[in-house]
C-alpha cells in the first residue's frame, strides 16, 4: 500500500449525546462512501466542551460511545480515530481518544497528557483540571496503516511530545482539538504546519464546527497537512467533511532529501 | 528597563568583503540613528553564501570583521549581534555569530551546530559540511538586556535547541539565516512564529536581501516576532532596516496567562 484516503469529520456538537452520536454516524458513513479508509473525529465529539459538564457526559470503557465507535469501524471496514470522549475510571475523568481498526478491534487509547488550564486577559479562561486528570503514558500506535501518535488539543503545544512520537516511529500525528476564537486565529494553523515540517510527518487536525448555541466557540478549520507543511484540505467553520490522500512515499522522500531526524544533535540538548 | 528597541539590517551582500562591511557600517549607523539599542545582522554578512567560497572569506578571531563589529558596537553604544561570519580556527572553518556589547566587549560566540546539507528534488542542493565543521556547544548569553539564544539558519529547524535555550532562561531567539526560494516560502514564517509561540519568547530572524547577481537567492523577509507569534515587523526582499520594540513585560504576561513552560511533562518525553 502506497497511501490511504483519509477523512476528517468537522462535526457540529451539541448538548444531546445521542444526537451527537447520530451526527457522527452519518458523517462516518458519508466519509466511507467517499472512499475514506481512515476517519478522524474531533475532541469530545459526544458532549459540549465545558469543564463543569464533563462529569455528566463521562463514560466508563466499554460504554455507549466506544461501542458505537467499534461498531462503526467494523461496519464500514475503516480505521476510526474516535476524536476524544470523557472517560471515567476509578473515580477519575480523562480526555481520551480510542482508536479502532476495520474489524472493530480496539487498537489503542491516548489520554490527553497536557490539560488546558489558561487565563488569557480579554480572551479565554478555561480550567480543564477542575474536573479532569491527565494521562501519564505516551505510545505510538503501530497497527494502523502508518504508525500514529495522538495529541489531544493542548498536547500539540508541546513540541517535545511530537518529537518523541516521531522518534518512536510515528509518521502521522492525529490531533483531535477544540481551539477557540482567541487561540485559533493566532496559533492553530502555524502549530499544525510546523509540527508537520519539523517532524516530516502528516498532521491531521480535527476540530468541532462552530456552534453559535455553545458556551465554547470552537475555531473549526480542521486540516490535513503534508510532511512539507502544505495544507492538503481545510474546513471552514461549519459542519463539513474534508478528505485527502496520504502518501507513504512522500514521507520517505522528504526524510531523504532533508534528513532532519538524522541531523539532530541529541548530545547537545 | 521594560523594553528595548531592536533593528534588523537586511543587507544586500555581494562578493566584495570590504564593500559588505561598508554596507553593514552604514546600516548599523542608520539603525542607531533610528533609536535601535540592539542591532542584528544576517548570516554570513561579509561574504557570498557559497560553500566552495567559504575558505576564501574565512577569518581567524580576532580579525578584520570581528574588529569592525567591536568598533561599531562601541561607537554607537549598542548591542550588536553580528549575524555570522566564516571563522577559521586550527585548520577548521565554522559558521559563527559574534555578539558585542555597547562598550565593544565580546559577550559571546555561537557556532552553527546543525550544518545545511540537503538535496531537494527540483529545489535547492547545498552541502555546507563540504567546507564547514559544526559547533559543539550551546549557551545562553546573559549579558544582553534580556537573555538570548542564537540559532544560525538550519539550527532553527530543531525545536529541541530552541527549547533548551528557553529552559536555560532565554527570552529571545536570534536567528541570522539565509533561507532560499525553495524553503523560504514553504517554511520561513511558520518556523519563526511557531518557535516564538511554543517558547513564549521573541524571535528575531535576520536574512540577507535578495541579490539577483548571487549564486544563492536568499529569501529575505527578515522579521521580528513577539511571544504570541505576532509579526511586529517584516522586510520585503530588498535591502531594508526593520525596527520594533521588544517588551519584557509581554514575555512575563504571556508566560503567566498560559504557563506552557511549567505545564511540560518532562518525565514523559
Amino acid at each position: 500500500m502506497n497511501g490511504i484516503k483519509l477523512a476528517v469529520c468537522q462535526m457540529k456538537i451539541g448538548d444531546d449525546k445521542n444526537k451527537n452520536l447520530s451526527v457522527a454516524e452519518d458523517m462516518i458513513k458519508e466519509s466511507s462512501g467517499l472512499g475514506a479508509q481512515m476517519v478522524v473525529l474531533p475532541e469530545v465529539f459526544n458532549a459540549p466542551y465545558q469543564s463543569a459538564l464533563f462529569p455528566d457526559y463521562a463514560e466508563s470503557f466499554p460504554g455507549i460511545t466506544t461501542e458505537f465507535l467499534a461498531r462503526s469501524a467494523a461496519l464500514h471496514k475503516i480505521y476510526l480515530i474516535g476524536g476524544s470522549i470523557i472517560e471515567k475510571e476509578d473515580g477519575r475523568l480523562y480526555n481520551s481518544s480510542f482508536i479502532y481498526g476495520p474489524t472493530g478491534d480496539l487498537l489503542g487509547r491516548h489520554r490527553k497528557i497536557h490539560l488546558f488550564d489558561v487565563e488569557i486577559e480579554n480572551g479565554i479562561t478555561f480550567h480543564e483540571s477542575d474536573t479532569l486528570s491527565p494521562g501519564n503514558s505516551v505510545s505510538v500506535f503501530n497497527s494502523t496503516p502508518l504508525p500514529i501518535g495522538v495529541m489531544i488539543c493542548f498536547d500539540i503545544r508541546f513540541p517535545e511530545l511530537a518529537r518523541r512520537y516521531v522518534l518512536e516511529g510515528a509518521q502521522m500525528l492525529v490531533v483531535p482539538a477544540a481551539f477557540n476564537t482567541t487561540t485559533g486565529p493566532a496559533h492553530w494553523e502555524i502549530l499544525m504546519r510546523t509540527r508537520a515540517v519539523d517532524n516530516q510527518c502528516y498532521v491531521i487536525a480535527a476540530s468541532p464546527a462552530r456552534n453559535p448555541d455553545s458556551n465554547y466557540q470552537a475555531w473549526g478549520h480542521s486540516m490535513i497537512v503534508d510532511p512539507w507543511g502544505k495544507i492538503l484540505a481545510e474546513a471552514g467553520i461549519c459542519q463539513e467533511i474534508i478528505l485527502a490522500d496520504v502518501s507513504f512515499d512522500l514521507i520517505r522522500q522528504i526524510r531523504t532529501q532533508m534528513p532532519l531526524l538524522k541531523q539532530r544533535r541529541p548530545e547537545l540538548y
